[in-house]
């Protein structure tokens, strides 16, 4: 629970693919970014709540609905003029953000109503569809706590944000393109501000925004006044601190003409909603912002491929292929919003009502926004089946981080992987049907989506033995034999690329210069890279056997065998895995004797797809074990780093590197002194599946620690850019911590908790999801979407079979809404 | 004094007209503003300071001298890479700044020694050049307080800002403009860093930095390694770590060649100075930043005055005039600074160590930072007479505020013409000689200084009418007839101009369109506009009487009274003057009835030159009176505004105007409900003037109390910009608590204390400026700079002898060190 002090938080609304409105720790909208691109601390000026409210027999009272600004109050007039920081607001606030839904309640003595705010954007598991609406839902919950009635009325403004560039100059030479407007609209039961704009359909700003109520109550001024001055702005104010009533202006600006260009730019409107509440009367005043930006860049423009010839082209969101406007989004989300809503509000208790550790789960669902964020788009690809997935490492506040769908990085993702498993298909076909050259040398960036020439780099030894492995990961979760087709050619040649490529001196211990996830090449052998190489040995096996292909499965199984008994030989030196290097300092950017936390990553990985151990189980426990009290520092205030620098003082985190034993080089690897969220988690699931589950959730409480409102935002885990794709790394916990697994070919889904204890979790497999009962030898599945095709299920290894009672027989599709026991005593 | 949680606080170094960089509450360097712009926030990577201490028989330690940073711990990327902020730091600090002086105390537990800063630039009353040299001495002070010896390096790491444009992408493709280089420099008894760069003698960038110390001890390492990643500051650190020693890299880069050109430009250098500390000892480690950026753009590129046919082309600084280069600057720093220092810390102790209320001498002393800031400059005319001086009314975090010397807002600012009274007497010639038309209309902005054409707009009555009463001011301080005789014929047409423009019913009270410092304009009469021409009235018929016109004098003195009692009749309506108007709402904008804080500017600024009441006495204290207890606000929370915001919640502060008795227009004038420190000042001084002391210390404890560092910057008060030009007021306080007025031309010093008991402060007169001590009878003058013509010295109106014991004659000028006791008792 946040109060207003938490300056750094920020809940981000918006769907996957949409672009986001943030609600800050006052209550406040912010870091406006609907518009296809990053926006953090992003202004639409005058987009703000207020409530007038007016007791029988007593004074009227008239408060913007966010708590004060508190200090310190710096800008350099101020103020940003667009947030009339001037105007009366409220004591405080509670923020309790469970992603995807809001709850904020404001604290204030002088308000004769109690005020909260819901707020939220549908989200819908294993439907990126209904889970990438681009909307925001703001419901405010009004009760009349004290004797009398009070005449309640709640006004929302909002700017036009249509071609708004750099809104900081907000009276004056706004940087606006194009000539927004604004209108009153009401029908298909909706009333509210219908904005608009005259920019070209296929411009890049082009869009349209509408603020809407269901709630035919109320008044509206759909534009203010415009002018030199702040006009529009007291007048409003003049009106609403009056009656809570609000006029349509009469003429546009007070300002003799002719008016220059600029001036008439900057359009405001406002929608108030108006009811009397009963002593002792709740009611909800709700409104609902859409919005429809169909066009962005036809290339990355981001700050590694530069070679994008279609720059200038756009191409369209995947959303706007299902509606032609942000008024038909209105209409939509206004008919489903009732099913929409009891779903998302579903998912938030099956994933938080649990019995996970509350920091596990918070990692889990907190970092769900990445999902949702700037970080990731889709684009109509025309094929009509939802678009094409691609995504950003991160996002800077104005610019995507890293780009191209980065293979190193979204390796370490899984959150995508089981909720919107579609959307990670779509990144495997691009992977391999796109960017795998014919020699089996995979881009780790894609800048053919676009349609442009493949990117020009080193290949990365474990994002691209990562594919492999993913792809499995995929078909486990579908069992989508159509994609496995697809993708098997150039999944078979990336993965004999290692062999030829990374593999110098044959022995199957991969040896060469291996670009990777730190952005250098490491040199000689390491584990990092040859638990990938390992790793995607042992599942594309599956796929081998699955596929009809035995002999290459056997090849590719003892190639695993024999190389990782020769790694384990070569690199384990009785406590944990190091870099086989002869000088460390020959070449910069190595780490020889160090204890490196992503040492074991393939090995974390094949936990997650059930390949079980690829190394000796006692040496991998050892090796993961070692880097908790190497690596794991409790405080920081004596680290030393010249790095990037994501915890410190007297917080807690995990560092990439250390070294124990002496052998620092004189430059070590570019990020070995960081601490990362997403390797966090990896480190802390690994731990976990190895049973050393107190370390693994000392791990993350350190991370949310750091994520708690003052510090950082909860719904931010930043690396190289914010909402950064690797922290999805987290939803690892949940699977290591359930033991989960699913099997879509076999219709074998299985639990193991990593706890004693009664378990209640989350679950969910390519096409369902909901709740896991667990206690003792019983287990109670709750679906609470999709189907389920359960043939074989398992806990702690055990078939169950089902509670004749309530269960139906497997081999059995369970709906949505089905709840079904199953338990190891009948068996 | 602030501690470190104190984010706001920001302490500038620099002299007039010469740039800043600003010691933060951490005790680190922010704000980087050495190259003729504003750039607040402005960085200069890897530019700190870190200590190596080795305890003889104990573990070294390496820290940067810095408390950590306090969250939150938001950037996009955790932290900006050129503050490492990494590295390990100290607890907290204490901060005690008495502009011009800073000292720091650095507190952390783990630090076997003590360490302080003292930071400062020069500031010599009365002496613009030795005020406005392009430096900053860094002074850090270690005592070993234990009982062993201790080895202590200091290294100061500076980036080479030479050409830097924004600097937040500190390793790849970094936006400096030529090519930046640093060599050691040994020469002059001085040893430092040589900092330079291939930009032309005439680009806007060129420049050259050192960073010296006159300590022969210690080592260097000139230039960091360079490359794509952070080698260079790795390897910095791995060799201050190790024992506080630094040597030359033996290569430029670690990075095979061929480098692409942004590679090589970041440049980074450190100078460390290295001494044992016996037990008990304390002993100086002293760095002196120097720089010279010769070339200011040739116009404004402001956001009012677009036509400057000049852009593109440069003026030079009047320092440039000085020194050829910054190890000049470092040479004649080094060779004047104990007498510089001397200097400076004798006026710190006039101005603080008084008797007069501490927010007051914070207000007057903190604000002075203005005249050193970005806001203020100075550019060689050719004369040979220390250039013209020229200012913004602020300065936006990025480029100037409104420009071109206004004379509306400096209009307000008094410490400047007490304090480098011919910087005063610069801008009153170009607003004279320069910007006055044949028919005696004044633009209030100047764009000619540059040669550019003049300005086309409405003249503002104030600022006319201010210029007019500051030519006055100026030639009482300095008694330059010279001066007088040059921009009389103007301030003659100037002045008539008033008559024929503003006052069109021709009753001698002005009511026609009246723009004003409220960027508006008002109608009808109004006290503000009529104090303004009354004042200017009265200060120009001594003028004429001096000059040998009594004719025009006895006109104009017959005007101010014949006007001055038409207007009290008109506007006083019992309490206060309000403004004569049919309609409030007929033009917007308007005040009406309304309680306007500036009501009696003009007043004001007449009591501040000794020319007593315009009004009647008891309406102008009743009108001021009224302003206190109508404008003031113990409390803002429940303040509405949508305008500008610089005091909220439950701060205090005196808004612009309120309407008590009713009849607030529907849209008021556009400042009517802000808070500005400048007029806040202007008002308790003139509540103290009219003997209303208490609630003119009430007003100034406000504001000071609204500038903590934790809320705000106390070196920075903000208004349209920072360090804006209004608050300059502040220094009228002094003047008004002091009773202190000179005429040089009559050699006529005079006090009267507001406050009974012993009296102590600094006074300054055109030419000279000290301490004043008053018990009772008894005045003492302790001359510290100047020269002072001294032929009658008047206390509380008597006219003082001199001790013969102590004191001189009168008619005698006393030179600085000269301690000269008067005395009633002896008259």
């Amino acid at each position: 629970m946040l109060d207003a002090s938490a300056s750094a938080a920020a809940f981000p609304l918006g769907g996957i693919g949409t672009g986001n409105v943030s609600i800050g720790a006052r209550g406040e909208l912010r870091d406006w970014e609907l518009a296809n691109r990053p926006r953090k601390g992003g202004r639409n000026p005058f987009s703000f709540v207020a409530i007038h409210v007016a007791p029988e027999g007593g004074e009227p009272l008239t408060r913007v609905l966010e708590a004060r600004n508190r200090p310190p109050h710096e800008a350099d007039q101020g103020y940003y003029a667009g947030d009339v920081a001037g105007l009366p607001r409220l004591a405080d606030t509670r923020m309790h953000g469970r992603y995807p839904l809001l709850e904020l309640d404001f604290v204030d003595d002088v308000l004769p109503v109690e005020v909260g705010l819901t707020a939220f954007t549908p989200f819908v598991p294993l439907d990126a569809d209904d889970s990438g609406i681009p909307c925001a839902v703001l419901r405010y919950r009004v009760r009349n706590p004290g004797t009398a009635p009070v005449r309640v009325s709640i006004a929302a403004s909002l700017g036009n944000p249509i071609g708004a560039g750099d809104t900081s100059n907000v009276f004056h030479f706004p940087d606006i393109e194009g000539r927004p407007r604004i209108g009153a609209r009401d029908e298909d039961g909706l009333r509210g501000l219908w904005m608009t704009s005259d920019l070209a359909d296929d411009h890049l700003g082009h869009g349209t925004v509408a603020l809407t109520t269901p709630d035919a109550s109320g008044t509206a001024k759909p534009q203010w006044l415009y002018g030199f001055w702040q006009d529009g702005a007291q007048q409003f104010w003049n009106e609403f601190r009056t009656d809570g009533h609000l006029a349509p202006e009469s003429v546009e600006s007070m300002d003799p003409p002719p008016h220059p260009d600029w001036m008439s730019k900057l359009r405001v409107g406002s929608l108030a909603i108006e009811h009397e509440l009963a002593p002792g009367e709740e009611r909800d005043f709700e409104f609902r912002l859409t919005w429809h930006f169909p066009n962005r860049p036809r290339g990355w423009a981001g700050n590694i491929i530069h070679d994008d010839p279609n720059i200038g082209q756009v191409v369209r969101n995947a959303y706007a292929a299902r509606y032609p406007d942000a008024w038909a989004v209105a209409r939509d989300l206004d008919a489903r919003l009732p099913e929409l809503e009891a779903t998302t509000r579903a998912f938030v208790n099956a994933l938080y009502d649990g019995s996970m550790p509350g920091a596990v789960v918070d990692a889990v669902g907190s970092n769900l926004a990445v999902i949702r964020s700037s970080t990731c788009f889709r684009f109509d690809d025309g094929s009509g089946s939802g678009g094409t997935f691609a995504a950003w490492e991160g996002s800077f506040d104005h610019v995507g981080s890293c780009e191209g769908t980065c293979t190193h990085v979204w390796n370490y993702a899984q959150s995508l992987a089981w909720l919107f498993p579609d959307l990670e298909r779509s990144a495997r076909r691009t992977e391999f049907m796109l960017e795998t050259r014919d020699d089996g040398r995979q881009n780790f960036r894609t800048n053919r989506i676009f349609g442009s020439p493949a990117w020009d780099f080193h290949p990365a030894v474990d994002g691209q033995m990562g594919s492999v492995l993913r792809v499995y990961r995929e078909w486990l979760l579908s069992g989508d034999d159509a994609f496995l087709a697809e993708v098997w050619p150039a999944l078979c040649h990336a993965l004999e690329y290692a062999f030829t490529e990374w593999d110098a001196n044959g022995d199957l211990v991969l040896d060469s210069k291996q670009h990777n996830t730190y952005d250098i090449e490491f040199y000689g052998e390491n584990s990092l890279a040859n638990s990938m190489f390992y790793a995607a040995l042992r599942a594309a096996a599956e796929l081998a056997d699955h596929l009809g292909e035995p002999e290459r499965a056997a090849r590719w199984r003892d190639a695993a065998t024999v190389g990782a008994e020769r790694m384990d030989a070569l690199l384990f030196n009785g406590e944990y895995y190091q870099q086989n290097i002869a000088d460390v300092d020959a070449q910069r950017y190595q780490y020889g004797s160090g204890v490196l936390s992503d040492q074991l990553l393939g090995q974390l990985l094949a936990h997650v797809v059930g390949l079980g151990h690829l190394f000796p189980a006692e040496h991998a426990k050892s090796a993961i074990g070692a880097v908790f009290p190497h690596n794991f520092r409790s405080d920081l205030s004596e680290h030393e780093s010249v790095q990037r620098t994501y915890a410190m003082n007297d917080e807690a985190g995990l560092v990439l590197c250390s070294w124990p034993r002496g052998g620092r080089p004189r430059i070590p690897f570019v990020y070995s002194d960081e601490v990362w969220t997403g390797i966090e988690y990896q480190v802390a699931a690994h731990l976990i599946y190895e049973g050393l589950v107190d370390e693994g959730l000392t791990v993350v409480e350190a991370v949310r620690h750091r994520h708690t409102g003052g510090n950082r935002n909860p719904w931010n885990e930043v690396e190289c850019g914010n909402h950064y794709a690797r922290s999805l790394a987290s939803w690892a916990l949940l699977l290591a911590l359930g033991g989960q697994h699913y099997d879509a070919s076999r219709g074998a889904l299985s639990f193991a908790p990593a706890q004693p204890g009664a378990f209640r979790a989350f679950f969910s497999t390519g096409t369902a999801w909901g709740r896991v009962e667990i206690d003792d030898d019983a287990l109670t599945l709750l679906v609470d979407g999709g189907e389920l095709d359960l043939r074989v299920l398992r806990l702690h290894g055990r078939v169950l079979t089902p509670d004749p009672a309530t269960g139906p027989p497997l081999s059995k599709t369970l709906s949505a809404g089905s709840s079904t026991r199953y338990s190891t005593t009948a068996s």
